[in-house]
This record gives C-alpha cells, structure tokens and sequence, in this order.
C-alpha cells in the first residue's frame, strides 16, 4: 500500500459522505489526488426521502447506496468508518476516535442535526428526521399507533391514539404530514376493524404565518389546502412552548392550548454538527446563529486556505446577501466546486468564482399533490408532482442506478399501497410508552379548531 | 361492532400470522366464521428468502408483508397485533400480556425459533436467523467486519475480521454461507482498497456426513463443490463444542480444533415455540425432541377437536412415519387443510383426510448455483437456479404482488451488485465487540485444512 500511496502529490481528506462531501469525491476520483472519505456509517443517505421511508412508502435500502460500492470505480480514493472526534489545523491532523491521519486539504462536510431549541427533553416524546434510525423510530409510532387504537376500547384514549401532532410546517414536516395523511385517507383505510383510520386526527403547528415559508405566498396556501384534502389541520403563527407526558403545549394569538396525542413528531429545528465548533475553536472561525461555520467566498476559512467547510456545516452568504439553504442542490453543487478548488490550484491556477445556480424548490404532499417554485416557473397539483418524481429519480438513477424506487413508486401509484409497513427494532412490540392521562379528552379552548 | 359480531355463527381464533397461520385465514376468508389473527408482529415474513436480508440483497419491506393489508379484503377477520401468553383449553380462552379472548376454534401456530443445545450463552457470539432483527444484526456483523479488516494494520488481526464461521449444514446454512461467499467474491471485490475480500475465509460446519442431509447425496455433493468455487470450506461430521470469545471449538474425527474468527453465524438447531409447552401441560398432549406438538391425522389435539396445531408448531407423522419437515410448502397445505376442516364441520359434513403433496426441496447456493430435488427429477446448477427463481418469485407475486422481488433480483443478477448493504441499528458504529485475543493465528493441526 505504500507504493501506492507515494504515487499522489496530495493527500485530501473528506469528513462526511453526504451530498457536498460524496459530490466532491467524485470530482477528485482518478485525478493525482489521493482522497480518504470518512464517515461514521458506512452508506450515503437520500435525506430528501427520508420521510417515506418514516411513513411505509420505501424500505432503508431504496434510500442508501453503500459509499464504498459508489466510488468503487476511482482507485485514488480510500473510504474509511470512522468517526472524527476532533481537528487540528496547524498540525493538519484529523483525529479519530482510534487513530489519526494527516491531511494536505481538509473538505469538512457533515451537515446537521435537528434541534430542540434548548429542550432537549422533548426528544423522547417527539423524535426528528435525520437518520435511517429516526426514520424507522418515527415509522414504528405510527403504525404501533394504529395498532392500539384499534385494539383500545375507550373512545376518549382511543382518539388520542390517533392524534398526530407535528411540529414544523417547513418542507420536511408539510412532506411527513403529507404522507401521514395518505396513510390515512387512502392506505390503511380497508385495513382495520374497530377504527376508521381516515378519522384521525392530523396537526401540523407552525410559528411563522404560513407553512413552507421560503416559498412564494400562494404556493404556501395550495400546500395548505392539499393538507387540508387530506384531513391535516394546519395551525400557523403557533409556536410550541413544552411536550410533557405526551401533551403538546402551544401559544398563539396569545391563547395557550393542550393538545394529548400519543404521537408527536418533530421538524422544527435544524443545527449544524459539533465539527462547526471544534473549527470554530481551533481556526477562530466564526458561526452563525445556527452554529453554521462562516466560510470565505471559495468556502476556507480565513487563514486556512487548507480548510474547505461545505453542505449544511456551511454558513455561505457571498450571494444577494442571505445564507444559502441547507438543502441537498446546494451542497451537490459547494462540493464539486472545492473539488475543483483543489484541482485548479495543484495545477498553479486561480479557480473561478463559485456561482450559485437556483434550481428551485419542490415538495410533495401527496399523490398528484406538489408545489414547484422554479424561479419565474411555479406549479402546483399533478404538474409540480410529475416534476418532483422525475428531479428525484434523475438523482437517484445517476447516483447508484436506483431504478428500483421508480418501480416501487409507479406500483405504489397505481395499486395505492405501501410495501414497507413493517414495525421493528429490538422490543418491537409494545414499547410504545402509554401516557396514562392520555385519555382525557383535549381542552381547547370554544371557537378555537380551524 | 357488537351487531356486527352477533353475525357470525363462529369464532376461529388464529395464533400467528406466518405460512401456516396465515393460509389458513385465507381459506376462511368470506366466510361465515369470525376469525381473529393474532400475531406479536404486524407482518407476515417470508422467512424463505430472510438469508438474502442478512447478506445485503433484500430489504426488511421486500420480504415482509404487512398482515392487516393481505387480509383486508376479508372483512370476517380481525387482525389483533398482541402477544399470547397462556391458553386455557376448557375455558376455550387464549389469555393475552393484556387482556383475554374466548374462541370456539383455536389454531395455534407459531412455529419455531433457533436453539443453542442448552448452551443460550453461544446466542450473543453467533446469532441465529429467524426474525428481520436477527437478519440486520447479522448484516451488521458481517460489514463492519469487513470494514474492521480493512482499517486493521496488523495482518492476523486483519485475517480474524476476514473470518467467518457458520454453524449448521442444513439449507439455511448452506444459503448463508453462498450468499457470503459470493458477496466476498464478487460483490465487494473492487470497494475496499487495503484487502482483498476474496481472501476471506468462510468456514460451514456440519455434524452430519454432509451438507443438506435431507437431499440426495449427489445434490450434497453438487453444493458442496458449488460452495468451494465461493471460497466455502466446508467440514463435515464435526461437531462444535463450544464458542466463547471468538472462537469455536469443534470436534470432529477425534480431533479437537479452534477456529478464530470475529464473525459466527448460529444456522444449527430449530426448537418449537414455547406454545407448544403451554399446550401439553394444558391439555396433555406429548411433544416431540424438538418440543414439537405431536398431532391427530386432522391436526387436533388428542381430547380437544377444537385446538388445531400447524406449521413448524406440529408434529405430523402420519404418512410415511418420518414427521413432516418444518418448511414452508408443509405449513401452506397444512394450514388451508384445517381451514376446510373447520368450515366442513360447521356443514355437518365430515373432512376428508390429509394428503401431504411433496414439492420438493429447493436450495440455492449463489448466482447460477442451486440444487433442486423435485422427488424424480434432480437439478443443479443453472437448471435449478431458475426454477428456485421462479417458485419464490410464483409465491411473492401471488401473495402480495410483490413484483419488486423480481426487479431487484433482475438488477442484482446483472450488475452483481446488493442494494441493501447499510449497516443499521441504535449504536450502528463499531459496537461489534473486538475479542482481544483474536489476532493471534489459527491453531490447526497439520494437514487438516481441506
């Protein structure tokens, strides 16, 4: 291995193989660049999916692809799990939790987590969106839900087994309503005996005055109404104050509300990885209010021209001003650019500017349900839906030949079903935590449901 | 729901939601029985193909079948996701962890789960294959083996990770040891850059005189060579004594060896769920070695006409004298049978006997390599493969369209690839317990090794 190693004239080390970090990999695959990938999981995550594979539309496998088996083609890059526990800038050293390399470019890349806005408590009682674990844990509340709903005898504990309140009306938690709402208009609707899933309770909370706020006003209240076709309940300029024992506290309109529902889902916050800090502290760099490492126009860190911070970690606003989105089109395009970056530069020449190109939003709420902001373009209904299946296998079918989601969906379409429905993990049966005083019924206030 | 209940002239109760069980509500769909399915889990598995799962090729959803979508059609049965923990035959009630039901008819049929020998403690160093968690725990011990080898810098260390060991020749063994072999083979021969995974060492370890002792000795013989064009060593007539910290024992031609090896799969002993105790004490019925329930010709209990046992539950030795084999063909015709059995009853008629049709036995060793024994006619190879194909393939269509099965079989077949290779689970990153001692080399007396 040696040998082969003294080959290269440079050795870049990447930390994380999400969007920016395995984009760029494959800028740098076969150039004289030797590249070691490192990520603490040994597969490359689809996160704009995630929600499916939370609500029975997908299986794990149909949103990763093995790291190693993408970049199995380019001989210079070396793919290692692990997980980096710090950073040394001036000693170019990346340390593991057992081991350590030197680096000659650092690309840091791994993204973030959710948030809780300082109550991490509600974690246990509201479970997020980030991982392949979220997902399952998110997918093994709602059907356990369904389960004992229909196995419970009291109507008042009954209904709060089918209360489902989300929080955050950004484009993950208008996705997970979404698809919540199908489950339970459509899905499971034949399904059950003793309840009529499509009687269930669905509330999606948001704090700003509209759900996918980043989009144009009338997109926002079409995704409003096609929630609504499916019997979620939106609540905007609502903001969550506690989550206790399975009850859901807000305030809005200066009226404080009690929602009971035995499962409560969290799309709210968003915090960049604890590397932005170790960077912060070792470099001086600054952070953004999100924790989100501030990075130069060419993405290094001021005096660490070695150091690249790309994807959600980075906090980039050399544009009109605003920071660009922690989104998968934006992190597909930081990493190529360092990657070449780097490339540019080994071969002595000053790399062009880094543009940003607006490729638009897109977020699904249902079957023939979508909204579509492209720029000048935007739509919504069937047309915004086709878009967005055909942008995501586009993606998926260059990454890793996912042909297989196609087929999944096109028989999903057509047939109306879920194939991944399943409910697992270690004590798969009932470990759901019963909130005793669940089955009092919700007080809210007179005049007060929407 | 009372009203609708006072229709029925008949209350079935099912326990357990697997082949048997599940053909069984089938048959007594739409008719004028009130069924209920009990099962812990919320899907039917298609335990069959669960091996595919453990090696990466399959995911979770592709071989598990939600219960209540199968059955949703019927609108006589109920499906209840519940655990049974005691039946009371006199008092025709089946006692629940949370509650009790009465029933006119019972079928119990819960098949059967892995067994050590007495020696529970070998369960932690190497899993059995029975349910989805066994099958992802055993994928996760599998690649981060091979993710341990290739960050692992002194050689035996390295060759430790590369070792594998399977304990049982039967056909799950066989299929696990083929799917591993050609994963090491083929699979993952260009992703990792300091090993060469065709230089694992796979080891399948059989008591008997040969693998796959149920089948004619020439098709023993045809997987045996199937398998050592995989790298499989195979070792017949030893018997292990014991596992304990990463190596096995065994015992074999009065010879004692060791074999050190950070990956051991359990694939050797099957003993029939705990029901089958709780009967016999119940209603003195006798079970067999395997603490099978030995049954009626019509699959009762000996006193007790209204209690029916089918699948890897019963002990059925009414043909030929040797009990049924505890298979998939057996449980789907045994369980249809009872079925009628019932329904015919309940016209005053009397139930025709029982005739077990053989359909063979089928195993499959890896791409173009199976062996099938259809009672006259023998396959191997490419011959066999295709007709395992299709008869997995006949079943997953018919039973819950899973035509995805298919495509995902067509795409690995052509592009040699696994699409489900991530390593999953609560703490999914290096958690695989390193057994310190493991690095040293095998100690094999000379001359041994075939």
């Amino acid at each position: 291995m040696a040998d082969r190693k003294n080959r290269y004239i440079h050795h870049a080390i990447i930390i994380g193989g999400g969007f920016a970090g395995l984009y760029a990999a494959k800028v740098l695959g076969n150039s004289p660049v030797k590249v070691t990938l490192i990520d603490k999981r040994n597969f490359h995550l689809f996160q704009p999916l995630l929600y499916q594979v939370a609500t029975g539309g997908l299986s794990p496998g149909d949103v990763a692809s093995p790291i190693r088996a993408v970049l199995s083609r380019y001989k210079n890059i070396w793919v290692m799990t692990a997980e980096v526990i710090d950073i040394d800038p001036n000693g170019q050293r990346v340390i593991l939790r057992d081991g350590e390399l030197t680096y000659d470019t650092l690309i840091v890349a791994t993204g973030a987590s959710h948030h809780y806005f300082g109550h991490d408590d509600w974690a246990q009682e509201a479970p997020g969106l980030k991982t392949v674990e979220d997902a399952l844990e998110i997918r093994r509340r709602i059907f356990l839900a369904f389960e004992a709903a229909e196995r419970e005898t009291a109507p008042d504990m009954r209904r709060a087994w089918m209360r489902f309140v989300i929080v955050g009306g950004g484009p993950t938690g208008v996705e997970l309503a979404g698809a919540l709402g199908e489950l339970a208009c459509t899905t499971l609707k034949n399904d059950f005996r003793n309840i009529n899933t499509s009687e269930s309770e669905i509330t999606l909370i948001e704090g700003l005055d509209r759900i996918l706020p980043t989009y144009p006003p009338q997109l926002s209240a079409k995704a409003q109404e096609d929630l609504s076709q499916l019997n979620v309940n939106v609540r905007t300029q609502t903001m969550v104050t506690d989550i206790r024992n399975g009850v859901v506290t807000t305030q809005g309109d200066n009226r404080i509300e009690q929602i009971k529902a035995q499962t409560i889902l969290w799309a709210a916050g968003v915090k960049a990885s604890s590397l932005g800090q170790v960077l912060a502290k070792e470099t001086g760099a600054k952070l953004d209010r999100a924790g989100r490492v501030i990075v130069q126009p060419d993405f290094t860190l001021p005096n660490y021209p070695n150091i690249f911070v790309v994807g959600d970690l980075a906090s980039y606003s050399h544009g009109d001003g605003k920071p660009l989105p922690g989104v998968a089109s934006v992190a597909m395009q930081e990493g190529p650019y360092v990657a070449n970056v780097i490339k540019e530069r080994l071969k002595g020449k000053t790399p062009p500017q880094f543009h940003y190109n607006n490729k638009g939003s897109l977020a699904v709420i249902g079957r023939n349900k979508a909204v579509a902001d492209l720029g000048r373009l935007r739509f919504d209904g069937f047309i915004a839906w086709l878009i967005w299946v055909f942008v995501h296998i586009r993606y998926l079918v260059e990454f890793d030949n996912k042909v297989l989601v196609l087929f999944q969906w096109a028989w999903n379409y057509f047939t109306r079903k879920r194939s991944a429905l399943l409910i697992t993990g270690n004590d798969p049966f009932p470990t759901l935590k019963v909130h005793k005083e669940v089955g009092k019924a919700i007080t809210m206030p007179q005049g007060k449901s929407t």
